[in-house]
C-alpha cells in the first residue's frame, strides 16, 4: 500500500489503534500515546501531542477510522449519519486547519459516493482512504523533495524556521523534504536551524529531526541570522507555509518574515516549500490572511519558570505574512514556480479542489 | 555631591559595604547582595550579579574603595603597590569591559598624581574618585537622555532591544534613558521591548525598569519585530552600544545588525546611544570588532531544563556589528551625530582620552 521506504516514525495506525509521539516532550522524551477512540484523537490534536498541518490531517483521517471500527449495527444510512457525526467532531479539534478539513471531507464523500451496501466495506474503504491520503502526504512531499533539492548546492549550508519536517507531515516533511532529498543525492549539506520563539519547534523538533537522520545541523537563535547571513556563508532558505494567497504573500511562523528582509539584503535566494493543497485562491493578497495572536504565557512562561514581571504586556502573534516580493520561488510538488506568480500559479491552481 | 534626582537603585556604597540587586534573579526576586572585599565585588562582576558595561565600571570603582578601606598602614608607597595591585585584580573581572579599565585607571592616576601624602587622604580620595566617576555617568545619561528625546514624538511606539537602562548603567541609561527623557517632558510613549535570546535582557531587566517607572511597556519576541515594523506604528527604534569603532560600525547585542536591516526595509529612524566612551578610534571599522561566542548551553539551557537535543551544535555569538550606513544617528552626552560620521566623529574624538 505504502510507497517503499516510507515510514512514518511518529505515527502508527495498526488493529484498531492509534500511536502517537508526543512532540511536546520532544527532544527531551519520546514517549507514545495510544488512542483508540475519535474522543482520544480529538484531544491529541487539541493538545498538541502533534502539530503541523500536514500531520494533524493525517492523524485526524486515522482518527475517522478509530471512530467508524466502533461502530456496530448493519444499517448503511446510520452508519453514514454516524459517519458525519464524528467527522464534524474530529474537525471541531482544529478549526482553522485547512488539511485537516480537507482530509476528513475528503473520506466522507468517498464513502457517500461510494453506493456500498455493506456497512463492512464501508469501515474498510474509509480505512484505505486514509492510508491512502497518507501515503499521498509522503509522495508529495518527496517530489517536491526532488525539485527542491535542484536549487541545492552540492556543497552548502542552508537555513530554515520552525518545524516543516517529517514530525509536520507524514514523516519526510516540506522544506526539512528538500534537505533530505538533497542528502540522498549525496549532497554535502548543513542545516542552521532557527529555535524559533517562542515554542522552540527549531531546537525542540528541527535539530531532533535532523540528528536522527545525520544531516549536520547548527543551532541558532531567531535574532543570530542576520550576523549569520552577513558571513556569506548562507546558500539559501527553504521554509514552509501556513497559507499562500493567489498572489504569493505567504503566510507562516512568527520570524519568517523577518527571515524574507535579511535574505533580501544579504541577496539570499529566499524558498517556500509547500504542497499545493496551501494555496488558497480564495484569497487575492496576504492582508486578507488574519493572524491569531496566542497566549502571552507562551512568551513569558515558555520554559516553566516566568521569564518576564508579571502583568507585562505581551505581543505574541502566531504567524506572518512574507509578501510575494521577497520569496525567490514555491517549491510544490507540482514543480518549481517562478515569479510573475500571478502566471506560474495558473499551472497548479487547476490541481486544487475549491 | 550627586545630582538632585539622583537615585541608584540597583547598587549602594555606604559605610565600607556595596549593596548589589542581584540581576541575575530579576523580575522574579528582588534580592540584595553584600559585598566588603574588592573579591567579593570580584565575583559579583564575574558571577554577573551585575552586567552592563558602565554599571560594571562604576561597581568596579566601588570594590576599589572597598579594597582600600582596608590598607592598615601609614606608608602611601605600600599604599600605592597595594591599590595597583587590588586595580589590576578588579579589572581582571571582565577584561573586555572598556569603561571597567577606564573608571579604575582613572581613579588609579589620580591617587598617585595627587601627591597626597597621609594614606588616609588617599582613601578618602579613591572614595571621592568613585562617587565623582558614578555622577558623572548619571549626568552623562541625563545629557543623551536631553539629546535623544529630542528625536522621539510627542505621541508615539518605539522600539528597543536588550537592556541598555539603569541597570546598565548608573540608574537612568542609555537607550532608555532617552525614553526615561521622554517620558519626564511629558510625551506619551508606549516602549515594545525585543525579549532579547538567549539572556532575555529584555523580558526580564528592561520590562521590569519600565514597569516601575510607569511607561507603558509591550514584550515582544525578537523574531516579531518585522511584523511590528510592518504595521507602520513604530516611530523610532534606540539601542545602546557596547563598541563604536571610527567610521560608525557598532557592536552591540546579538540581534542588534538584525534590527537595524529591519528598519531600513521599513524606512524606520535606528539610532544608538551611548556616551562617548564607547567610541573606539583605534579600531577603524567593524571588521576589527573581535565577535565573542559564548556558552552552548545559554541556548539549550537558558531556561534550567534543556529545550534542544543533547550533542546539537550551537552558534552563540554575544554581539553582532551594524553597520555604520544602517545607523541614522548617534545620540551621546555631546549632542547627536549624523552622517558622514568621520566628520561628525571630530567633535567627540577629542573628549576620549586614549
Amino acid at each position: 500500500m505504502k510507497k517503499a521506504g516510507f515510514k512514518p516514525y511518529h505515527y502508527q495506525h495498526q488493529a484498531g489503534k492509534l500511536r502517537l509521539l508526543d512532540q511536546r516532550l520532544l527532544p527531551r522524551r519520546e514517549k507514545w500515546i495510544s488512542c483508540r477512540t475519535s474522543r482520544e484523537v480529538y484531544q491529541a490534536i487539541r493538545t498538541m501531542v502533534v502539530r503541523g498541518a500536514p500531520a494533524i490531517g493525517i492523524v485526524g483521517g486515522y482518527g475517522l477510522c478509530l471512530a467508524v471500527a466502533r461502530f456496530r449495527g448493519k444499517n448503511t444510512a446510520q452508519f453514514l449519519k454516524f459517519l458525519r457525526k464524528e467527522a464534524a467532531y474530529l474537525k471541531s479539534s482544529r478549526p482553522t486547519g485547512v488539511n485537516l478539513r480537507n482530509v476528513i471531507d475528503q473520506m466522507v464523500q468517498e464513502a457517500v459516493r461510494s453506493k456500498l451496501t455493506s456497512v463492512k466495506a464501508l469501515q474498510k474503504l474509509i480505512e484505505q482512504s486514509a492510508r491512502r491520503l497518507d501515503a499521498e502526504d509522503d509522495r508529495k512531499c518527496r517530489r517536491m523533495g526532488a525539485y527542491g533539492s535542484s536549487l541545492i548546492p552540492r556543497k552548502s549550508n542552508v537555513l530554515t524556521h520552525c518545524n516543516a519536517g517529517g514530525l509536520a507531515t507524514s514523516g519526510y516533511g516540506t522544506a526539512l523534504g528538500v534537505f533530505y532529498a538533497a542528502h540522498e543525492r549525496g549532497k554535502k549539506i548543513h542545516v542552521f536551524a532557527d529555535e524559533t520563539r517562542p515554542l522552540l519547534q527549531g531546537a525542540r523538533l528541527t535539530a531532533w529531526e535532523l540528528l536522527r537522520s545525520g544531516i549536520p545541523c547548527t543551532l541558532l537563535c531567531d535574532n543570530a541570522a542576520a550576523n549569520l547571513l552577513r558571513t556569506g556563508k548562507i546558500a539559501c532558505i527553504v521554509v514552509g507555509a501556513d497559507r499562500i494567497a493567489a498572489n504569493g504573500d505567504t503566510a507562516n511562523k512568527i520570524g519568517t518574515y523577518n527571515l524574507a528582509v535579511l535574505a533580501k539584503e544579504h541577496r539570499i535566494p529566499f524558498y517556500i516549500a509547500a504542497p499545493s493543497t496551501t494555496f488558497d485562491f480564495q484569497i487575492a493578497d496576504g492582508r486578507e490572511i488574519p493572524i491569531e495572536d496566542r497566549l502571552p504565557e507562551e512568551v513569558t512562561h515558555g520554559f516553566g519558570a516566568p521569564t518576564a514581571p508579571k502583568n507585562i504586556r505581551v505581543l505574541n502573534p502566531a504567524f506572518d505574512v512574507t509578501p510575494a516580493r521577497l520569496i525567490t520561488a514555491f517549491i510544490t510538488e507540482q514543480g518549481i514556480l517562478r515569479p510573475p506568480y500571478l502566471k506560474s500559479f495558473k499551472k497548479i491552481k487547476s490541481a486544487v479542489k475549491t
